[in-house]
């Protein structure tokens, strides 16, 4: 089966989730590189789009995300990836989900969840406003 | 907050997760005029990337999405939509969740899900090979 790569400009969406809770962590982008590193290696690397190049999640962080399984969708133009995730959180904003903001029933935007660290000690001077690791 | 539609050529990636067992279901794409209907009338309408329009998930089918809560990550621009799926499933293939072919340690992809109904009577005559509804 080949991955749909082309439909998209290169890049299909990549979803990580929770294996044990089965919360969704967060929604990247995977190229065919990125896809081959992350089953080469069994943790989630992505393909950043702003950095232009690979990204292993957890880099800096050293929050990485181990597979246990990897599944894509019936038209073969989406990832899931079902992780293992170190760390206390995935979102360097400091949660452990990167949806930790809902709507609510006006269309507003409000923060639901607790911040489960501190970003600046986890990516310290390097981290820059607004920048994932 | 603002989602950033603008940073992905106006689609942002919308997942649809079950609310009541966790899993991912599938993904589509919203633009704002998708997010502004899936918001009013509480039922998943998505943007078609192949028919270039917005696409009620289940107007053939008659398996809605009811939306239980809709989240945005933290740069705004992926959606989460926990959902209550009416119908046997979401796939076009016959299967509860789109994500039902799953790598094997080969990289190999298998089919590990059993199917849940027939496309055919439920698409009908209107259903074109590929074409998800």
């Amino acid at each position: 089966m080949e991955i749909a790569f082309e439909k998209a400009g290169g890049l299909v969406p990549a979803i990580v989730q929770d294996f044990a809770t089965g919360d969704v962590l967060m929604l990247g982008f995977m190229n065919s590189a990125a896809l081959a590193e992350t089953q080469r290696t069994g943790e989630v690397v992505f393909f950043s789009r702003s950095r232009n190049k690979l990204w292993k999640k957890g880099e800096t962080s050293g929050h990485v995300l181990k597979v246990r399984e990897l599944r894509i969708d019936c038209d073969a133009d989406a990832i899931l990836a079902r992780v293992d995730a170190a760390g206390p959180g995935v979102c360097h904003e400091g949660y452990r989900s990167c949806f930790f903001r809902k709507f609510d029933s006006n269309g507003e935007v409000r923060v639901t969840e607790e911040k489960t660290f501190e970003p600046e000690q986890v990516y310290g001077a390097e981290k820059r406003a607004g920048e994932k690791r």
